[in-house]
């Protein structure tokens, strides 16, 4: 499933990635041990998922993909921020992520609350690092404006508090995606947006790509639910079944196992169809498209 | 102290603002429950001081004060997001604000963090709402970009860290000034510089006013540290001492009550000499600084 280009360009930008990422907060003056907290949290590794779709992007436009560092490195600080937040006591409780403690049981709930908070507020600067060559003043403050919407209330914060709200309830259809769609498909659905902003996309592009983004983002979590239920722990690096211990509902609950690998397959398709409108060279989207969809960990 | 313009002044602006803050968040599209958390801290008032600042900074160009609304609004965004945070249980854990249950005993600990998550990203996306006819993109960018610094592990969160470090130890005044100046001072200073940008500033006047504000700010904080030792617990709306029971350094304690109120003095008096070279309309400002410097809550 996963070529050797798509390995390679995957290897080369997750490098340059977290050695910006490390760079950024290096950089800050600040008490070392909110610095610290902020690193240990960005460096805990996982898939990278958002920056790669921030660079795909922008190579499918033939531009540098590198004009992304800083947009993928905003989006990342975001998506760790959440972690952090979700993983504390008052939340999700969960003391590992990816086989590692999570940052407040190394730096306790208050330090892990601001190290969320600082990466949270960072990341708007970071974008306000573009050079002004990549993008225009106006530019920028558009990725500021959709990034907010994305990680916002009416985003990511919103599908949070309606996955919350959700636990121990049976939920339908409707009720699942509004949870998929904000919580994770928002910040997933921006890392494309942001790279066609900096790659320079028409309306018609920019709507494809976020079509194409939204289908992704539900693949991404259908295929996550299945993987709780039939992953092998060992390469997933956390237990399967623990949504339902959870009492969370799940597509292959509310769908059958059958009617969620359906509706896989139909996200996978949408996604791709809206990719070929957009007359790009789309060969690493939509590697990554299939790569999200058949995932094992 | 308070004249009557000033009086004028601010009762208009609290109400406009009020107003903003409420139609701001009314417009969201997110679940109910975040939406009134959000809401709840809003409108538990306060002295609104940093809009204010705003608002002031902008008559002194002799501009339309309203032109700071949004800026305004977003600033008063981070300052309450800070709070909520700063009352969790795992922070300073307090019960009551302003004489209202705090955020996270009305609405539970993890709705608490996602209201505070979720005022802190919608300012941003606030500042993007100002009218093109307003500020240009850039002067909206940058906003966005001072704003971050503000708030940030270089601003108001690395105060907050330095501040709970230094619990129980005793402080040098070096430390003690660090951590005002990034804990309230950075906020403080970027209202005024908000409302310059708006108002269109030179750099000079910029540097001036920077230099304004900063001593406002250790003013500012100088007079809640004699408060919190000679306030009147009823007009204060909170019991006095409550520093040195959570063994806080304060001016007071390290200065001497004389040498603190010297300290105060000698801070109003450099923050009006920096007002005085602005060539500005300063009057209102000004009278804000006395009264910060003079106030019995």
């Amino acid at each position: 499933m996963n070529t050797k280009v798509l390995d390679a360009f995957t290897q080369e930008h997750k490098q340059l990635l977290e050695s910006e990422l490390r760079t950024l907060v290096e950089k800050l003056e600040a008490p070392p041990i909110i610095k610290e907290a902020m690193h240990y949290s960005l460096e805990a590794g996982g898939k990278r998922i958002r920056p790669l779709l921030v660079f795909a992007t922008l190579a499918a436009f033939g531009k540098d993909s590198k004009m992304g560092l800083l947009a993928a490195s905003a989006i990342e600080m975001i998506h760790t921020y959440s972690l952090i937040h979700d993983d504390l006591p008052s939340m999700d409780n969960d003391d590992l992520r990816r086989g590692k403690p999570t940052n407040h049981k190394v730096f306790g709930d208050a330090i892990a609350i601001l190290a969320g908070d600082a990466l949270l507020t960072y990341s708007f600067e970071v974008i306000g690092k573009i050079p002004n060559e990549m993008a225009s003043s106006q530019t920028k403050l558009q990725l500021v404006i959709e990034m907010a919407k994305a990680a916002g209330c009416e985003g990511m914060v919103g599908g949070q508090v309606a996955d919350m709200e959700g636990e121990g309830k049976s939920l339908t259809i409707d009720e699942l995606e509004y949870i998929h769609i904000h919580k994770t498909g928002k910040l997933l659905r921006y890392s494309v947006i942001a790279g066609a902003l900096l790659g320079g996309a028409n309306p018609t592009q920019l709507e494809n790509l976020s079509s194409f983004a939204h289908h992704l983002g539900l693949a991404f979590q259908i295929r996550d639910d299945i993987l709780d239920l039939e992953g092998n722990p060992e390469v997933l690096g956390k237990p399967v079944g623990s949504d339902t211990a959870n009492e969370k509902s799940t597509y292959p609950q509310l769908l059958s196992m059958e009617g969620a690998k359906e509706a896989l397959q139909k996200h996978l398709d949408l996604a791709k169809q809206y990719l070929e409108k957009t007359g790009l060279n789309i060969k690493l989207l939509k590697e990554i498209a299939e790569l999200i969809a058949s995932r094992d960990h």
